[in-house]
């Protein structure tokens, strides 16, 4: 990852994929138990991860950008919002996206701490749930468990991946 | 998107996904013939994409950053290479990956243009299937093609979205 000295450092990155369908387990397999999983139909795959910095102050703003962009293709092929679609959502914890080469390994030491990063996390969450619900009754917000492995399968008609930087 | 001023901007930037299968359209259906796939198991899905001013002289590092930097998990849960692992790769140009917003919609006009951007992506291929020719027979690099709709589904045990600015 390049530097990019002389600009405020990010708190929160985003990296978002449009889908046509999109499963993820929430709750690994358990001797006595199998396991559980959200999946959503069309819509946008958000992958979400929080910086050393990073309050509750950032995520009005991210949200409301995230939802309102113009990322996904509408049936005529009009570019138009998650919202304006109306398409669903999953929300994936993605620490990952925080991390910087050094030499041959991946270091995350920019990525905020676990419990900070679980509360912005529900929060980011609940903050997705209110804007879709009052855009429409026919989507739906579903999430991943914050600090789980994030086994996901999805099926696209193109990614159309985008990076957001906050 | 946060701008980063006062460090040189990047000429290329890659997005990292860990996959157990992977499959790509790289031939729409017409109307005599059906659509065309390519498929990879286990490795990594590289999504890629040129800046303006990005030259041949950047290739051999990207590559060589992206195929040893230790982003996939061994079957003992050691991180390894993907030419360690060994895992095949799946190459998908995404040129929404340059985008920034401007207001509610997204630009691309950092994004080089389509001619150098199909001649570096076509390199940058070749000199991937090169060095994972020389690090194992049993896997393979698959890639899509440049400029088309990159119809993709994919099937993993945690993605581990790593991004990676050049």
């Amino acid at each position: 990852m390049t530097e990019r000295d002389g600009a405020p450092a990010p708190v929160g990155r985003a990296m978002l994929q449009q889908c046509l369908q999109a499963r993820l387990q929430v709750k690994p397999a358990e001797e006595r138990s199998e396991a559980e999983f959200v999946q959503i139909d069309r819509g946008m795959v958000i992958y979400i991860c929080f910086f050393k910095g990073a309050t509750d102050d950032i995520l009005p703003k991210m949200v409301s950008t995230l939802l309102n962009l113009r990322l996904c293709e509408s049936d005529s092929g009009k570019m138009v919002s998650v919202l304006e679609l109306p398409g669903s959502i999953l929300i994936v914890p993605q620490a990952t996206l925080g991390g910087k080469a050094k030499g041959r390994a991946m270091q995350y030491h920019n990525n905020i701490g676990k419990e900070d990063g679980l509360r912005l996390y529900g929060a980011f969450v609940s903050l997705c749930e209110k804007e879709l619900a009052a855009a429409s009754a026919e989507v739906t917000v579903k999430h991943g468990t914050y600090g789980n492995r994030q086994v996901l399968k999805m099926d696209t008609n193109g990614p159309y991946t985008h990076l957001m930087d906050f």
